[in-house]
């Protein structure tokens, strides 16, 4: 939210604010005045500072949250009702008087220019003090409420995004991946080439900015490295004679809408799309990130039951002083170090394989774009050696990589599996591994 | 709703309908399952005749209702719950049990690819039988419930139709006109003139179905009667010259969407465009009928303190036999009855200016347009004597109509005034009358 | 052209105008200000009456024609010249005294806001009075050398025309249709049904006027009556499973371009789109009046060879006094004449036959629409009896249609045999007429 | 013109050529399939290098010239043709005679899917061999009479474009800005900032193509130096408040339409457009380069009377080794050379005011950036000093630019002057620096 140029809303203007707000909620004058005035309160907010941002909201959180006495009057007229006709009334008031007069105030928002917006981008700010307080806590939960029924997938549109897009649109993009950054407008220019298609979801009431964005690659065969993908100077393929669709990036792109699920959509929607499309396509596969490896290996690993060679590996991660640690080694080519690097390409796969399969937190995998993954009903298809070697793919996975496969008639299938029992789907390449 | 060319959904059939239900609620194989699968039953729902669209919206309205016995308890651990936190997550937990499970169902059928027409038929087809049956009723509620959250006007564009409008939707104008019906394509054209505007709210996900339009003439003066401005031989004005903006017509268009209140908005948001695309514009008044004048003349009025002149009137409605009756007397222009026209014409207008400001049903004004318009804030301007001599103007209100008078800085008080203690704001014209 | 509300150029204004006619040929100001004047010519001209427009017309025509003195010095000037650079320039410098001055004001008319319209408006007043004058006949051979260029049909656009296009372009069609006149819109959504294509030509620069149109039904087999594709109540086929696309009337809509041939790039530019859109589509016919054969049996085929029965029917032209004519007989239903009917038919459809294939002007085809299909590479398929029995198609062909078949493979063929030596390209079932 | 990809047309294939030319010119088959084979000449050009490219273009030039004995015989019948009738088939006859059989090839182009780019790119590869060869500039001439009549200024399309322009189009703009080159898409965006306007031409048929554009600064005051213009960092200004408005940048984009002037039209439509749309501002400008000041410097001005200051100057172009020169002591910031550019400031104003307005080439001015405003109207306002220190800035013009004034009212005088007599207007300030 930019135009925050005044103060933090001292004590004295709670008193008026106090004031708008059961404007708002009264209805006076009409609904349409109240939401004009809603407006100018969300007009208001928009130019407090942070401190000033939190205390209207602390104020929303404390002084218009559910009345329990009027709630529990409402529980005992429905115990006292008779018949269908009266239950069904007195069901409808208790809901109603659960309903916090807040939230009133938070639909009228949308009245302002970009009211939509605005309730997500509220909602990114509250969320980090929410977690500190319960009544903003509580307050998140309306907003969250809120968003999720506003930005119900059936309202969203698919669109797919190219060097043709606005390029205001298009350096969102820049800002919002979070995967594999784009590093300039000729990057982004070759992520959006005759061999790429980029998809992104959009909400009716906010044109300009995607929700979720995911970045595919039509080639031959399931990619095994980000490097050749992101090569400016690969050539392009003839999009009619790929037969692979690779899921190389999908990013969130709105911190406010954290709890809203999309992605599981966008992916199933856009295989549909590119699948309807173009025939020529067979295989259908992600080349992910492994965000958690390298913390579990360093953590939890150790409490595992390793094999000689595994803990050499645990040992390099702490080297002697003056001797290259496990990452330095996988990122150099020098011919000595490549050495050893075969010596480890073996036993980091095969502990990758067992991280992703069975390292846990409940029933969901620890790894969470694992999770994502399976719970997507996707299965672990291959895992790369020597796929990511940036900075921050070595220091996340020791530079490996895994592709998920999304083959449409297992989803529903390993869907149920992964969700009822935490069962993990996996080809017989990974198998071998465990 | 088309496509009806299928059966009473046997009783047979009911079971199997039940097994799907389930698995849509169920969320199995993901919530984009699901989905595809409330779409499949939204599909076999099409085919259905009424017969069978009644038994599945009663099996929705009776299997998967609340469950009372979970609310009890989801009010007993609220009740002993401790603590801000525990009492939030109580309070979220006691919500999610008195939302009936079938509302995710009717959230899933937006998967359809006309999902949110979809849910507006169902209910126009809903609301006749929920009048008479209870649990029908409560699922109606329901179904108002979502649709009010997505018909939030905040989600509405507000579109100019103009004779440039695809005639696939011009055609619908047509059809929904309610109040001065439409009577061919050189009659809209009329209405889509250079000196007219036309409004309408439509929602993002039903691009081709305005809910609701208003028609507006560009004039100087306030409109005395319909039938110049439905003249198609009346000469063009030039709306940059025009002093004042007539709403000749305001139709509902979405029999399923009653209860969502937009005529408010609409007419406030086209005065608010108007005034910024055109300053000449100087008065905003509506030419409105008065529905509900004879039928209140025939039954209540009879009871009211009535003079000799008045009861002229009432006699006039049941005549000798081979005497014209009322209607017929203001109908006629002959020179003899022209001599009655006149006599009637005081007594009459006294009568409609008592029935519109003080005939009441509780603080409410007993006519709907003008409680409709009372309510947004307008007042009383004129009541215009032979301003719409059609069949219907003479049965409704003796071929009398009144503009109500949208004053901006005053809808607010009239507003107020009029939801408060039912006053109803007047011209002094109005006043002298009665 | 609107407008027209003021008088007829009296002598006295000539001489303003030619003033500023020299002003917009002299460029004065600069080529901008010049376009700007001859906009403010063409504003004038818009008010004049008929008179008034034709006397600019004849200034136009007299005053800024070529120059004949300074052409032959041109002549001599080119065939002084030596080497072929001075050619060049020589009869760059011909050419140019070649062009009358007046084509550079017709040019400049493009600044008004509707330039391109305007001259082809101009050009539609301006071709009677040429019939009439040679002056203004060299006049409209220069509008029409510019209007030819603008018109190239690689500038044009082919856009479909559905019941989702705007009312305002539908009208025209109304207006337009040439061959089987539209009679309401409820006619015109029916030609716009889903069993139904309709195509125009476009210029961007008049985006709200059809060039040209084309009306196609998707229909199983050869349609052998009209009455069928315009019967409004007959069942909608599923476009998907049809086999014919019929081209059932086709309409000029522009006065003014007459000359400029469209059809010939219509007719196939809708055969390549609608084939690449619909492979289900096999054969594509035509469905065609025979404009000329009544008139042509009333005089020319008198004096050709005809047999017993054919010249019964000629007798029957003009029958004795209380007896039914031959349109009379075809028309009715009467078991009696029915009768006689079938004694028609036989001899009818030889004589058409005859007309269609034989009758010529020169090389052409006598009939305007058998010329122009031929020449375009169609053949004649089939002559259907009792095809139209409106008064028009009664009077026109005594009911009778035709079907030309564009086959794709022999339109080349087809063409080149017509157009080098007269040749008609037809089915064996036409030529056993013969 | 991308693809090539083959060989140099070697004269066993110049005979197919000619075959396939023949079948086009002769419309063989209908003019649709003349145009379809027209297409396939064209794709088989585009697959040319460079020399088979210039021999398909001899071939053209040579073969398919004016018929110098027909156009003889259609003289002598011109003469010998009596009545206006008769003369005017006969010069009709001529003008044909006079088009080469080629024009009718060119134009049928067209039908390639992007035509109109083709002749335009055909012609940016023609020009500089028409330099060298009289039968391909009379080739040349042909060409570039078509495209000056397809791009006739009536058919172009304004377009403002803006960040939310698709980013493909907006590339183009780095790649044809011909004055102030482009560094970054940061710099772009800052040049499409809200206190900027750039706009350009567009053909209907090259959508994606801009024909020239102009880069518009709203500012407060007459801009003195291009740095503060192209500054990032410069605050962005209300552009509501803005009372000037700075062209700084015109580039034209396609080099196979030199020739054909677009530049006047565009300034003029900008100045309506920016004045109806922004009342506020009052003063349009340009601020621009004097390419050709130093060259003259160097070369001509030594004819001129000098003054010893003057002479000064020029001696400092040749400094004694070890010495600054000119351009690096007005570059240079430091305190001693400081003093020396106070000291050359004066002497090189005067002189370059000097080169501006008396400097000429018969009536025009040297100069061609002086010469296109000055032909356009506009007067030469205020020679700005260190107004672009970049190296192009000072080698051109020792770091001066001008600002050329429009005043509307003053336009058509100021064109009239200059392009009757060469009369430059100036304002009194230059005045004074003669």
């Amino acid at each position: 939210m930019k135009n925050v140029v005044e103060p933090d809303l001292p004590t004295g203007d709670i008193e008026k604010l106090r004031k708008k707000i059961k404007a708002c909620l009264d209805g006076r004058g009409g609904e349409m005045s109240a939401r004009a005035r809603a407006a100018e309160l969300g007009e208001a907010y928009l130019v407090l500072n942070p401190l000033g941002r939190r205390r209207f909201l602390e104020l929303l959180a404390t002084d218009y949250d559910v009345d329990n006495d009027a709630v529990e009057a409402a529980i005992e007229r429905r115990r006292a009702s008779e018949g269908p006709e009266q239950l069904q009334l007195a069901t409808n008031d208790l809901r109603r008087q659960l309903e916090p007069p807040r939230t009133r105030l938070l639909r009228q928002f949308n009245e302002l220019r970009e009211g939509v917006k605005f309730l997500v981008d509220l909602r990114a700010e509250l969320m980090p003090w929410a977690r500190e307080d319960p009544a903003l806590a509580a307050l998140d939960q309306d907003v969250f409420g809120l968003l999720a029924s506003w930005f119900d997938i059936g309202f969203l549109d698919l669109q797919q995004i190219t060097w043709r897009t606005p390029a205001a649109l298009l350096e969102k993009l820049i800002e919002y991946e979070a995967v594999h950054a784009i590093r300039s407008w000729d990057d982004l220019k070759n992520r959006l080439g005759d061999d790429r298609c980029c998809y992104a979801f959009f909400h009716p009431r906010m044109p300009d900015e995607p929700l979720i964005f995911v970045e595919v690659a039509l080639v031959n065969g399931i990619s095994t490295n980000i490097h050749d993908l992101l090569d400016e100077q690969a050539p392009v393929i003839n999009p009619r004679k790929a037969d692979t669709a690779i899921f190389y990036s999908i990013s969130n792109c709105q911190k406010g809408l954290a709890g809203v699920s999309f992605g599981n959509f966008l992916i199933k929607r856009v295989v549909r799309d590119l699948s309807a499309r173009m025939p020529n396509l067979k295989t259908f596969s992600t080349l992910s990130p492994i965000p958690g490896f390298m913390r579990w290996l360093r953590t939890e690993a150790r409490d595992a039951d390793l094999s000689e060679r595994e803990m050499r590996m645990l040992e390099l991660l702490q080297p002697a002083e003056g001797e290259p640690d496990l990452l330095e080694i996988i990122r150099s080519g020098e011919p000595a170090e490549a050495n050893n690097r075969n010596t480890l390409q073996g036993p980091l796969l095969k502990l990758c394989a067992r991280y992703l399969t069975a390292a846990k937190k409940g029933r969901q995998a620890l790894d969470r774009v694992a999770h994502f993954h399976l719970a997507n009903g996707a299965r672990i298809e291959q895992i790369n050696w020597a796929a990511d070697l940036s900075d921050k793919g070595l220091h996340q996975s020791a530079g490996m990589m895994v592709n998920y496969l999304y083959k449409l008639p297992d989803i529903e299938k390993n869907h149920e599996s992964y969700s009822g029992s935490g069962g993990v789907a996996m080809s017989s390449a990974v198998r071998k591994l465990l």
